[in-house]
């Protein structure tokens, strides 16, 4: 991938090769790092892609070979990549221990170790485990995210108000534990005409719990939902209280992002020394009101 | 439609009768484009209902005369407005590969297509295909749009939050692909009491990204739901944390649209005529970057 | 109800009695009107009540006699006031044909229809439909908002958006039309291995439609949901991009409520006639910047 | 719990026992009250997980010992802290009929009680009632609240907001009551071929609300859904403006916690010493409302 890749003439030709690919492996500021960034994230789409299809029995019993060989293709291309990223990380420990470097790792494993006769012996259902790791190649999309810069303004939302979204989920946390235990009090231990417990969703509180959690997100699936007057009635109040609690947390990040990112215009704390008169511009050099150097 | 239009007399006689239905047709800030922009709106509706009122099986047995008719009318009057279009376009060639000029075009060949004898010999399922192409008629409908004169503030604030609204996008989508797998390894695969494999609704990536778009947009039709503990708690924690997330975007566009509509302290258009800077306020009498007089 | 309301004596006495009624019963600003308006609202949340208590089967059987006393109770003390405002409004025939006026004859008239003896001898399925026509007394609940002065607020706010909120309803009433079509053509008219037609609820444009609202609300009842790999695929698209949406409507309505609320301080078009200083308060009498008089 | 609790050096030493306590076990701005907080939290969410536990047939058949053994720890331990509480407060009836007093006692007296022969001999229905009461130790998870300081801003901002909000919830209530009047005319009462009544989720004004409140929420069940095609166009309705009707209470809490936070233009605390009054800008050198030099 990143070996036909040409430095730009304008690099001073001192820095060693090392230092050059890491530029073009890690970094996205140069011809070269962009280039590198957008032929990986298509293969990472691609194999991404792959992996999906071969999800399904009737395109993989079609397509066994070309999904096979497309499997070998990018696997052997993202050990090319991993084994780059180690030889140029300065510290290569750190990055195969950090979160991409396992994912990286954990992305190309399995093709090899199902290729192996030691797994190939082995039962049909070990062999289904160990080729889903596959699977978290999807992680790697997020790789995608650094190379969309609107992506930071949303990062940077999401991480001013990280302690906000937290006292939100304690708050719904909180909430789903009090009304998945009322509601496995009002709805739970229900018994049919002959006695027989009736399984109600609601038998045990962490079943409870899954119905308050679908309910208070709105998300309403419909395959446990409250059978008696009083737990629709209980259901019913929830609702109304939890849809109307999305409002609060909503303003609090909005308002705190409009103080964030509108300072108005930002006015200097200088003087006029001729009239005195305050409010200048940072970038003034003269009072606006009596024409006086600042 | 248009022939019985008059001309206001304030009108400069010299302009040749194109370009007055070039204004009549294409434009709606005279009353005469007014008023042809209203009616093509009623037709485009009524038209519109026709082909939803056809699409019923008891009113389309019921009234199929009138319906036939009603149709022959409005492809007759959609076709006399699209020879005058391009009739009237300065460059017609581009009004015809535009894009509602091409709806406006399979708008109205299907009933003629219907027509021919080579299609009446045809297949009934052939036939259906091609009439349902009436049924783009409905995007016209998106010429609605330029009468609403809000409808811009709408649109030009969609299109400030675009790139926001993407990255939004590519973060479901990347949020559903990675869900998605997870749910598919935790739920797929089920095999019941007979060993015969059990349809969940998870077998396939696919599938599951197919549940994982319902549930993270909080549709939560219920179709496909978890059924193991561990899938339920998998996706209880992604609702809790898709509704979360739901709030930070909203936020950003918030404080986008604010900044925008609301510039802070108003500048003044002057030119300083001393350096020829401008961004001065309204109430600045002296250039504050030259101290010259305003 | 109004009978026993003492108008306060620094009411001037030249005023007719019809005057003073008009006040305690149309007005909310004196101590009588206050007092009219909270009895009406519990007699108004009673009445409902009732009613929707003799709609349950079982409490109809087992409490008729005290429904049946409760409804002739609230019945005439309604006709009383129905009466008392025809009589005091300045315009009787105004009050009769606005739509509180309508409401409240309509939430009164059943009851009496009812125990005429022609309707007696009449089929149950007529009388039926008579008696729920009381229901219309729950639109008189509206008349509590006007009790609450925060409602004013959100009042006026939807009154500033409701353009905004036309636009956006427009916009989801085409997309619903457009995304009703092309599910219609996706899914509609699918046929069994028999060859016989199954019904999908996309077999009409308008049951697609239904589908549609449902969907893009994000309700999702699950009654109608696609079922072919390609109207899944399409259904989930317009739900990503029709949750996105909502963000953007969200940001206008509250970037404009902003604006609204808050001007700052609203700012004086004066000049000072001392140093032409511009930018002072409204309420500003002399000039901040040189102390000259405004 | 708090007997380990070392008192820092830096109190003065002529404190009661009984007011050191009370710092420990009801404040939190000490090392030691941080402490007392911490653990409490840790053993609060431990029991609250026993009970949850117990709550699933199968993990209480297994280890029922264990949780046996739990349970009474933790009872023991919330009776010490209920009783150190009784005796720290300087009012101690106050605290026990409070809010988290009454739900402390009720926390710990179901295992006493059900340890007592007289409801041992009782039947196992009466038994497991008194039992679920424990369950409303989940309420106490709520102190978890004041140790995030972040949780204030929310609190403030749902204070703030808390007309708003009734507005709204009154206005959704109210709406519920019209729509499910109308859905209940028009879908209840269906009879099927044979003349029987069909249920249909929609007989009674109380079971239509349900439906109503489930709808306008977006959370969607379907375990009810309209059938007609009346009903189902109404739903439609409600449903469109219900979703738009959302973004108006989003707008005016988000405007009302943006004014809060960022006050426009700073006003100055000097006092004009001409005529005393208040409100200056920063920026202003003499009063606005006298003249006079500030």
């Amino acid at each position: 991938m990143s070996e036909e890749v040409v430095v730009s003439s304008e690099e001073p030709r001192r820095r060693s090769w090392r230092e050059r690919w890491y530029e073009v492996i890690f970094e996205a500021d140069t011809p070269a790092g962009k280039l590198f960034d957008v032929v990986l994230l298509i293969a990472i789409l691609l194999s991404v892609l792959v992996v999906t299809l071969e999800s399904v029995a009737s395109i993989r019993d079609r397509y066994d070979t070309w999904l096979v060989r497309a499997e070998w293709f990018f696997t052997i291309l993202f050990t090319l990549e991993y084994a780059a990223r180690v030889v140029c990380a300065p510290r290569p420990w750190r990055y195969v221990v950090s979160f991409f470097g396992v994912v990286d790792l954990l992305a190309i494993l399995p093709t090899y170790l199902v290729a192996l006769p030691i797994f190939e012996a082995g039962p049909a259902q070990r062999l289904s485990v160990i080729r889903s790791l596959r699977l978290l190649r999807a992680f790697r999309v997020l790789k995608l995210a650094h190379m969309l810069s609107e992506a930071d303004a949303l990062r940077h939302a999401i991480w001013l108000a990280r302690a906000k979204i937290a006292v939100f989920i304690s708050f719904v946390v909180i909430s789903v534990v009090i009304v998945a235990s009322a509601m496995h009090l009002v709805e739970g231990g229900r018994i049919d005409a002959d006695g027989q417990p009736v399984a109600t969703g609601f038998d045990s509180i962490p079943e409870a719990m899954y119905w308050a959690v679908v309910t208070m997100t709105t998300v309403g699936y419909g395959d446990v939902s409250p059978a008696t007057p009083l737990g629709k009635a209980l259901a019913a109040c929830m609702m109304i209280l939890g849809y109307s609690m999305i409002i609060v947390p909503t303003g609090i990040v909005t308002a705190e992002l409009s103080k964030e990112g509108k300072p108005g215009k930002p006015v200097s704390t200088q003087v006029c020394p001729g009239c005195m008169a305050e409010g200048h511009d940072v970038d003034a050099r003269f009072c606006k009101y009596c024409g006086h150097a600042l």
